[in-house]
């Protein structure tokens, strides 16, 4: 059995270098990521923000002026290139995980049902391949299809509020906890409020600082 | 005349503002990052990697282990671009700034010669803002527009040695440190080495550790 399982990461190492050598599915900035957090690397001290570009685009080690907090965001990732990145952050064993992700998959059409599986077998993941990290599984933010600058979003707010509220009990049942950080963005009709953002879905300094604020209490606890 | 400056700077920061509300002539994510930028500020202890996507794809704190380290780019930024939000760095006088700039320039077809003398504008204004500040400007790296992924820059590969010839002078006369980081990027014929980039133009994890090793001892200096 041991065997095995170093054979397959084997042939997924050759695979995944394979892959950064060429565009793979998840596109060049994917595997020029992945491939640098391979070398940069997670330890005990980490706590590290796992996501998508509202990930990426944030220095939260500025945000929360700690050294040890570490983005792994990638612009446009998905729940799956997520996954196929995991042990380059869970083989560190990192004290605390911020996971937010989703928004992508939903402009990929999938339904929310599909997402809150896939979000909770990726949670599932987490939890067993590092269970001394605590796990904490944000809550989708809004978007505003209105503002029409990406397509593939259109009309679909609900499923985000579909996609949080399968999300958290599933989070919840892993041990997960659960951050629900949707009201503070969103306003009364259930869109990304527009003075927080310029393009319906990415957020401004100041929508940063919300975050921060949101998410203060458990960075520091 | 100070209440002139005063009134410019008033006017600056509300059209600022007015743009970060709607997309400009920059495209959101440098609204998006300028605006964060604003909030997190400089200290006179901060060392700044002042740039483009080259730069904003590293998650340069980690890669030298140093906190103080913050990441000022901007994917697909030019030099305008880093002159408008040059005050955000500046008016902090941080102990470095890592300036590496005018990739995105040759892609909007502009001349070495035009591009040179935009960045030694740049690198005068960042002098006279903060005289404090120790100043490397980096050359460019080399790219290969043979993989064809940005159609923008076939074939300009000459484009990047003429500023790089340019530019050295410029930056040494301005009282800056010149690091030439090219020839470590190239290959025989002066195209990006194909090993430590995947679309010719970013690099992939091993990329950014020649890097590190490049920059170390201006970093540590």
């Amino acid at each position: 059995m041991r065997r095995l399982i170093a054979l397959f990461t084997l042939l997924a190492a050759v695979m995944m270098d394979a892959e950064a050598a060429s565009p793979g599915k998840f596109g060049e900035l994917y595997y020029q990521r992945a491939s640098l957090f391979d070398k940069l690397g997670v330890d005990s001290t980490s706590i590290v923000f796992l996501g998508n570009s509202l990930t990426h685009g944030c220095e939260w080690h500025e945000l929360f002026d700690m050294p040890q907090i570490k983005n792994r965001g990638i612009n446009g990732d998905i729940i799956e290139g997520i996954r196929l990145r995991l042990p380059a952050v869970t083989e560190g064993h990192p004290a605390k995980i911020f996971l937010l992700c989703g928004v992508n998959d939903i402009s990929h059409d999938l339904s929310a049902d599909s997402i809150a599986t896939a979000l909770g077998e990726l949670i599932s993941e987490i939890r067993t391949a590092t269970p001394t990290t605590r796990l904490y599984v944000e809550s989708l933010l809004p978007f505003d299809s209105r503002v029409d600058r990406y397509k593939a979003i259109a009309g679909k707010e609900y499923v985000v509020r579909q996609v949080n509220a399968l999300l958290q009990p599933i989070a919840e049942q892993a041990g997960a906890t659960w951050i629900n950080v949707y009201p503070a963005f969103a306003d009364d009709e259930g869109y990304l409020r527009s003075d927080l953002s310029n393009d319906g879905l990415h957020l401004l300094g100041p929508g940063y600082l919300i975050w921060r604020d949101l998410l203060l209490p458990y960075v520091k606890e």
